[in-house]
């Protein structure tokens, strides 16, 4: 049976998940739910696409994500529908499967039109559970993605402006494009980019080195590991690198192999 | 297999929720359980009622709603099962049920007495664990409804007085009811009630118009639209209502319609 | 089919337990996840320890019970499976397990070694997705424990070593081993040792009796009762004991049975 996964900006006071959880079940009662997290910055497309691509490729092939960060709802941007290789996205068209996109083989785009496929009351507020959860399910029911619309071009999809590291003479400069709850704070400097050791500079702050564990680091030191998303990420050992350093999403980063 | 909803204060810091699932699953192995929220605020039956009767009807019929928001656990309120032509509702009687029952035919309502479907041991303060949660299961298992306890007439069941909004000359006075995650101020006003325009007054802000996107606003602007849950909402465009204006659930507004 | 419960200090903003529930169903599609908690506060082995310990016994025999919380990844802790007479418990060897293993017959003990049954790439900070998770898939699917690795005795396991209640002249003394999102602050003395009335002190603050129910107790006042996780706990009725009180997890408490 298939899975469908949910990413949105609800958070987890209100019960706007538990609803979109609801809706699927009512229509498709045995497939099962995964909340990839609620608890996207408000609005924010941008971590919502970083999230998103880091986590889609450990859920089974077949997998259909659901992500709901939204802030156009309403007007005209496109309700989608993507059928890659190995997966489906659903949500609206407004970049949040830029990265993704990058990484995965497009099979088919469909612009959600069909309204046979939706409840019958759509709000202009809420598409999560108006649109985009009665379209999962029923993909999930075995409806051919071109029923749920027509066809678009995958060049048509809007994409991000996603800040990609610069080659320096001696490493890279990027930025911190995510900070998780531990304060570790993962740049967007690919690991597979870094062999042997390096030193660097985060704003005002050094540091040396890349330890292979948390444990090897000292106290009280902002350090260096190749995070477990695939980027360098800079951390405290025991602590909070976010508030020992007091840094942000967007702060620039620069780094020299050694 | 039927569905239980949990509708709990327990928040997420707390593994209370995780017990509840655990209590279930032991008795009943294939029931699906979704959480409609955890973070009804710290016994705020009304926020609750609201929650509740804004969700329920989403879900499957036969689904069975539990809600665990309990001051009085421990004390002489009764635990109860409801059975209305569609759902169940499982909970204290405290009056969480009040608008749900508004909108559901009641088919029985039973006082929870019979404690061979409880936990042997029963706590005094944890009755979501011990009473409901075991209940709830043991009724997706064919358990009928009058073999939990007594019979207690619908009239017997405590409500809650609901603030409903005033017809005025020209329009309705109402209040905030709920305010959500994003900072949207959900007042107590329906959208039926609403045809055309209108203008109005919450607290010293005024607003004006009412659009039907929230893309349709201003920036910076307190504007209207009607919201997913059937009532007026009000919210500020990529914005926060409640802190751009200092708002409270309880405030007044006052709409004309024009 | 067995369940998995999670229990970790990944916090909900994060995927990370998204992204192990997207490991386990890749591995066995029919599994039942259920969370604990992911609000373990960062890195406290301690806290996790009382709540796996308060928790994991309302699940059905044979649940896999999976607590990461794992100041020590990717350095030489060891990651392990203990396999009890009713459970099995996965997770790194740094006494996470310690109270749980005083109540339960340990079976058998190995530290997880058979990379076959890890995901291909594992990195240094990020075990519970790497290794844990798909440990617990595996096992669901019939792997026989012996085969993840090496047999490890019990008495090489890590032990934390927990606060215990003294014996004093005319009752116990003890500390607060835990608050809980409703401020009700939950001590490490037994509610067996605790037969009639009490009086007590915590730091500053004299409290008297014992109630059976929170409604019993007068409002603003610190009160006893004996609370759903098997500890006399203090609270304030409608109130938030921590917050009216200024006390912390450590802090004495001393009570008299009267």
């Amino acid at each position: 049976m298939p899975i469908i996964t949910l990413t949105t900006d609800f958070g987890n006071d209100d019960p706007f998940d538990g609803v979109m959880k609801g809706v699927i079940l009512n229509i498709s009662p045995d497939v099962k739910i995964v909340d990839l997290t609620h608890n996207v910055l408000p609005q924010d497309i941008y971590q919502a696409n970083f999230l998103l691509s880091a986590c889609y490729h450990y859920f089974p092939e077949g997998t259909i994500h659901v992500c709901v960060v939204d802030p156009g709802v309403g007007s005209q941007r496109k309700p989608v529908l993507i059928q890659t290789k190995k997966y489906f996205f659903i949500g609206p068209d407004n970049g949040l499967f830029t990265s993704v996109l990058e990484k995965e083989e497009i099979v088919n785009v469909v612009e959600l039109t069909e309204k046979k496929y939706w409840l019958s009351n759509v709000s202009q507020t809420f598409h999560g559970r108006d649109i985009f959860a009665p379209v999962a399910a029923h993909l999930t029911k075995g409806v051919a993605v071109n029923d749920f619309g027509k066809q678009i071009n995958r060049s048509d999809l809007v994409k991000l402006k996603i800040n990609k590291p610069i080659k320096t003479d001696n490493g890279y400069k990027g930025i911190i494009q995510y900070i998780d709850h531990f304060g570790n704070l993962i740049t967007n400097i690919s690991s597979e980019l870094i062999n042997g050791k390096v030193k660097g500079k985060l704003k005002n702050h050094y540091f040396q080195d890349l330890v292979s564990s948390f444990a090897e680091a000292k106290n009280n030191t902002l350090t260096a590991i190749k995070g477990s998303s695939g980027y360098l990420e800079l951390f405290v050992y025991k602590g909070n690198a976010q508030m020992f350093a007091d840094l942000n999403v967007g702060d620039e980063v620069e780094i020299a192999l050694i």
